[in-house]
């Protein structure tokens, strides 16, 4: 997340113009609008929290998709081709423009050059398409519009100026007819307790660790109520009147039947309580998971630290679904600072590009905005960023091209909302959230929120430039300049070596905290003075108020590793993460508190059971550890140039795999040989050496103070011996 | 729709203001984010269009409810209640701010001040709730959001400022628990054929008139294919190629059953043909309609007139449905232009105000602004005319205090539209609708368009006055002012004494259409000396370009009634109108030209049977008899106060009602007497007479040139005797 140059790659852009002009080769999928059925399942999706059996949705606005849709392709046909369509909706099929009778399920297609035009309306879900022909498929090449304003006049004739937007097609894994985009599941496995405990009207079931799905109840029979209490903690799942989910069902089955609890549910203890003359069987469950092949991997000569990897990927998986989500207890919902985490922490383990895009498109909605992103200021910056990273790590432009009018529509209403100094400030509605943390200023202007303004704005710019809009591109760059500079003619203080929290009523105040000064540091905002000064003055200093949750240490970590701290990042890791798994976590946590004691860390939100013991944001250390020990990130769009700069941070040896769009690049490090894979584009090796390392196939060159480099061909094994330095540099504390 | 002083009532304000803070007193009614209900029904009902079988929906952008809103109230109770909840979703309820357990469909109130508030969601149809107690009811005064935006921090604590707009729910008439919004359909009653004819295969039904339902199969069995043929002639039913509306179905019955066709259908005549050996015993139709009270009148000595009257109600009355559509054969779609004239025949026949608002709220649609509404310039202005003479009809402010922050967004839109000039010119995807004629130009910046354009910005003037937006206000009456002196400036011509039709270029073209010329007279944007010219030069000159649609017929006819033209529109509404029914109509068309014979009467769009027989806009005689010949119109908002100023256009008498809020206005006119039966308000009965005229009941004023006047009390009769002038002012033609 270095201030990395992201420009517009030539033969990225040479290849989306040639796809967008090839004759359809995939198989045929369900498609829609795209972004509607991400809007549509996110609904569905975050409505599935539950609070003690209540309902409990988002307190933003929630978006529909688009009622109405009209979908299009022109094929060219040396044969005469019989194609199948399937729609999710009622449609009509136009050949060459000419509405065929009825809704036909099957046409023929003549040969030589035809468009074929479908429109389907459907309220309920989202309007979606199926085509299967030979050669005429369903697929993203097809273009869709809400809005085709073909009017007819009285002669017949139709319009001869179009406006109408087209937009290619989404779509997701819905690959045969019958797998209905309007039916999404994700895939489940049956799971059973490790132990089960009854008594006399109660049944306390132990799935092992934490877990998340559906409970099944078999061989059910008699006339009662079932109650099901769901625990992260055994306590939580004893506590009848405070566990957070439950279902409260009554049964009459004459006969022995199973029955499927409606809604998943996250816990590793489920308490049965049965009342009436009720019996079950037994209780097993339904896993449900998204499915994502894990491509990233993590080993080092520290189990601890293996283990940190381990129940962080697992933390991870249960929270990535159909969108990244913040916990699966609660709030099961679409956060973006949450999510933006999660994109990082994906790219460093599925490499999912999909649910990156779907999670964006979820969190921005539709025009208008009249909020920010889940209400909070910062998340709807984070949404920014989010794209920009997107574009690094993936080198796909096709989400910016189809969407950039909905982050312009974003930014203008951020830029709409600036105070008469230019700055973001908090006005009724807006969510100031920046951290969990006691006593922390919201009031005025924050400078970690401008900082993140300006992030975003230099995303505007680069987006603006990918899509052509040079008017839009200056406007966004222009801006992005003035605002870094206020940042520090306003911010920053001399005395404290570091930015302020804030400016109330335009002046600035004396508080430090650490969150605008470490983005600084990985934004490289700031010059090396600066960043040294700042590690001292507030990274590594005590007095200012420490960081205790896992999201902000996330940033807090990497701006560390980002100054070469690895090897004090590491300790940190096993004392915070290690601490969690000491305490019998088997997975990681919202927030952790080492001062605490026994059932308080199950407490937040003023209920004894409120935390989330599952949340995404705990599992940091996939990136951390893939990003900076493994030491493998972008340099350019999609990985065509990258650096490896691994550090071992103390540990003997680490090992591991970075995804990247052309395949796995692998790493191995001990404190005396390095061993790369590498994958289409070029890499560099980066590295420290006491000793002049050797290469047998690679060119390596002194940098001096003991740095090295290698340029990686693509698809090559290196192997380099060397000799690390004794003593990594690392903080001293104050 | 003289240029009247529309100001806001302070009686009307305050009466407003008192409702606000009277606790419920109305009964328990479904309720819903207003403007949701309108747009979700008008998908459905619009989605209705079929075209030989095919779906055919409207080429605009179908928008959608809010799936997720908060309804909530706060009451005093001075006894515990039991409240029942109904929702139409999944919801939870909250007794102040307290969530309550699952989804509660009773709950108990205890005495004092508590708030209910009751979340749904809802993505199929639109989330709403039936609330009843004794006191507790859902009616209009709960208020609705789309977003609370009321998020809770790390230690339970919710947002203190809230930025959540609420308004009004919103209603129709679901006031029973199972009366289900989503399950909406309008009366129906059962017709019969007046004559049947069978031939081999097949049966030709003739309805007697035209009609609109659904047809009912009785006695249905066998195995085989029954096609329907609909006919609003008996041509198109005849023709199986050609009809423009069809169904197709297969049958496999043992026994007999009966069978009700999906999808109403307009037609006066049905060919059944049968295929396999199926059987039908009879078959009968479900006449479906909205049974809304008409409450105008009209009757006069001549019977053609009478008839005319009659077929219009008829016809007016067809398409009035869940919205004002424009033909019931097709598009059954609620298009602006249309639906503006059926407000204001409305206003002379049913009055029925929440027609007007759903069909607004329908057209208007959502934010944000993509095109213009039914993507025709001239229709979004309609559509501000609309709320300009809703608020001049009904005096009702609740439709513009809700719904100004949708005005202004689609008057932003227009504004942004402007070319350089500052004046209206098509843009790509704007279509340019004026009327159906030949060779009309749309070409340009067109006079018609810049005066559609300023009398919506005045009525943004007179709402931004109403809800207090100060700012506003001056801003759109500053943009009227200098557009009106635009539309002078640039293009009247003194050489042709009349507005051109155009500028191209920067250039006034020669062109004169009667389009501006007529709505400027009645708009009152003309001196007294302009008008005459107008009249001259233009409504009477046969050189200009005539015209033949009864769209445009209403508002020359209009401009000819507002010139004192009475005798000659009578005339011309006889040749016209009577034309139709001499030509057998029993419902007025959508377009007739005299000059056609025998089935070209029923071609368009390139079609032979592609014309409507039943539009609403052939209704226009209502509105002009009631408004010109009873001579009753609003001179405030509400008929605070009004104008009686009866016209017998030739007629030896007249005698009708016109409706208000208030009641109905009773006005008889003879050559010798008029009679007028008041409701609240001030009314002011204009007239001329030869002779001094006498009422024993009132005091009358000579205004000289025969004039009279004289001011009536609320709910009073009056009877004049006078002597009408023998002849009559009326236009010779050229």
């Amino acid at each position: 997340m270095k201030n990395m140059l992201i420009k517009t790659c030539p033969l990225i852009l040479l290849l989306f113009t040639l796809c967008q002009q090839l004759p359809a080769q995939s198989a045929a999928t369900w498609i829609w609008y795209p972004g509607d059925f991400e809007i549509w399942l996110s609904n569905n999706m975050q409505n599935r929290r539950t609070e003690r059996g209540t309902f409990f949705p988002v307190f933003w606005k929630y978006d529909s998709h688009y009622p109405l849709i009209d979908f299009h392709r022109n094929f060219i046909l040396s044969a005469p081709e019989e194609v199948k369509i399937y729609a999710e909706g009622i449609y009509n099929v136009k050949l060459d423009g000419k509405p065929l009778e009825g809704a036909p399920k099957q046409i023929t297609v003549p040969a030589g050059q035809h468009r074929i035009n479908v429109k389907v309306f459907n309220q309920a879900s989202v309007p979606a398409i199926y085509v299967s022909g030979k050669t005429i498929v369903s697929d993203t090449s097809w273009l869709v519009t809400f809005e085709d304003k073909e009017w007819i006049d009285e002669t017949g004739k139709t319009s001869d100026v179009s406006a109408t937007k087209w937009l290619n097609a989404g779509r997701w894994y819905f690959n045969t007819p019958d797998a209905l985009p309007s039916a999404c599941k994700l895939p489940v496995t049956v799971q059973h307790a490790i132990s089960v405990t009854k008594n006399s009207n109660s049944t306390l079931m132990d799935f092992g660790r934490e877990t998340f799905g559906f409970i099944r109840l078999h061989g059910l029979q008699g006339t009662g109520n079932i109650a099901l209490y769901y625990g992260e903690s055994k306590e939580e799942a004893l506590s009848e009147k405070a566990a957070e989910t439950l279902d409260r069902l009554s049964f009459h089955h004459q006969q022995k039947a199973d029955s499927i609890m409606p809604l998943s549910k996250a816990f590793r203890y489920v308490n049965m309580v049965t009342s009436g003359d009720i019996k079950v069987d037994s209780v097993s469950m339904l896993y449900e998971h998204a499915g994502l092949k894990e491509r990233g991997s993590f080993r080092c000569s520290d189990e601890e630290v293996n283990r940190i990897y381990d129940v962080s990927k697992y933390t991870f998986g249960l929270n990535t679904r159909e969108f990244f989500i913040d916990g699966i207890k609660r709030d099961r919902w679409v956060w973006s600072g949450d999510a933006y985490q999660s994109y990082l922490m994906n790219y460093y383990l599925y490499f999912d590009s999909p649910t990156v895009a779907r999670t964006m498109l979820a969190l921005r909605g539709k025009d208008p905005v009249t909020s920010h992103i889940n209400t909070i200021m910062d998340y709807t910056f984070y949404w920014f960023l989010g794209i920009y990273d997107y574009y690094l790590y993936t080198g796909d432009q096709s989400f910016i091209r189809q969407f950039y009018p909905r982050m312009q529509t974003m930014m203008e209403y951020c830029l709409g909302r600036r105070n008469k100094d230019g700055l973001m400030e908090g006005l009724p509605g807006d969510w100031i959230f920046i951290d969990w943390a006691d006593g922390l200023s919201k009031t005025g202007a924050v400078s970690f929120e401008q900082l993140l303004l300006c992030r975003s704005l230099e995303t505007m710019g680069l987006c603006a430039d990918i899509v052509g809009e040079k008017g839009d591109a200056d406007r966004y760059h222009q801006y992005a300049a003035v605002l870094k500079k206020q940042l520090f003619d306003l911010y920053w203080n001399d005395q404290q070596q570091a930015l302020v929290h804030s400016r109330v009523n335009g002046k600035q105040t004396a508080n430090v905290t650490r969150y605008a000064n470490m983005f600084a540091i990985f934004y490289d905002y700031f010059t090396q003075q600066q960043k040294e000064s700042v590690k001292h003055a507030v990274l590594l200093n005590d007095s200012i108020q420490r960081i205790t949750t896992p999201y902000m240490r996330f940033y807090e970590l990497e701006a560390l590793c980002a100054m070469g701290e690895q090897s004090y990042v590491l300790k940190e890791m096993k004392d915070y993460w290690g601490g969690m798994l000491k305490l019998g976590a088997t997975s990681f946590w919202e927030e952790y508190n080492p001062a605490k004691h026994g059932v308080e860390h199950f407490a937040m939100y003023g209920r004894p059971f409120g935390k989330s013991l599952c949340h995404a944001w705990g599992a940091s250390p996939l990136y951390l550890l893939g990003k900076y020990y493994l030491g493998v990130k972008p340099t350019s769009p999609g990985y065509a140039t990258y650096t490896v700069q691994p550090a071992l941070g103390g540990l003997k040896w680490i090992e591991g795999k970075v995804p990247t769009p052309q395949g796995d690049i692998a790493v191995y490090c001990s404190t005396e040989e390095i061993k790369v894979t590498t994958v289409d584009g070029t890499g560099l090796l980066r590295f420290r050496s006491k000793t002049k390392p050797v290469c047998k196939t690679g060119s390596i060159s002194a940098k001096g103070d003991n740095w090295y480099e290698m340029t990686m061909q693509p698809a090559t094994s290196y192997v380099v011996a060397y000799q690390s330095l004794k003593e990594e540099q690392h903080g001293k504390r104050k």
